[in-house]
């Protein structure tokens, strides 16, 4: 038994309003559903990415169906790669220059392939990689 | 700009071998680095699943190459999804059920497509979902 992928990856922070602005904006990623006071939902390619308020989601179990969905929450600096074509580097950098958003750091790896690294509004540390790094075609 | 998908999902844990132990035996996962003190690294198909103690990667930047690996790491009960087939949903609750691991939930959801919930040794709220949850082929 062997799960396909990651579906849906994970991150926290108490100003999602700020959040689907980077996201979206920065990121380039596609709404799903708008920030509300619990959560954000975009899209990316065949996966999501969801960012949760941890003091709601925590404290507040949701229902669907008359089914629990399980609390979870974490506090601190949390981490997400998502996965970009090889030779987007500089229009990468580029847009992030155009856009005032800072590069915390950029790693070329051992093995092949490259990663570009900033930070959300809550802090938390988003790489821009390739595949290549992993192996993956 | 867009990325293409997620490439990295993150959770955090205290034990990293008994992580190594869950995602391989339990859910599956192919190991990419074994358990060192700071991270143990598993893949699934194209994407990957990367579990850290916080106590190391929060306060110990690494390098590679002359460049910094960003710190991170986050605390409490994070969250992560896995894709899984459609037509798995029973296969899966027998190999839990024959493993000893509680199904914490199952949700149903309005969209249509099914989700299971389990914690991991951490405490950490796993899902294997379909992909049909997010309207996703």
């Amino acid at each position: 038994m062997q799960p396909q992928a990651v579906l849906e990856a994970v991150l926290y922070t108490d100003d999602l309003p700020a959040a689907e602005r980077f996201y979206t904006e920065v990121l380039g990623l596609d709404v799903h559903q708008p920030a509300n006071r619990r959560q954000v939902f975009l899209r990316c390619g065949p996966t999501m990415v969801l960012l949760f308020d941890p003091t709601v989601t925590a404290n507040e179990a949701s229902s669907v169906g008359g089914a629990t969905i399980p609390t979870h929450g974490a506090r601190g600096p949390g981490h997400l790669a998502l996965r970009v074509a090889a030779d987007s580097r500089q229009r990468w950098r580029d847009h992030f220059s155009a856009r005032g958003v800072a590069i915390e750091s950029e790693v070329e790896w051992p093995a092949g392939g490259w990663s570009i690294y900033l930070r959300d509004p809550a802090g938390n540390s988003i790489e821009l990689a390739t595949a290549e790094l992993w192996g993956i075609d």
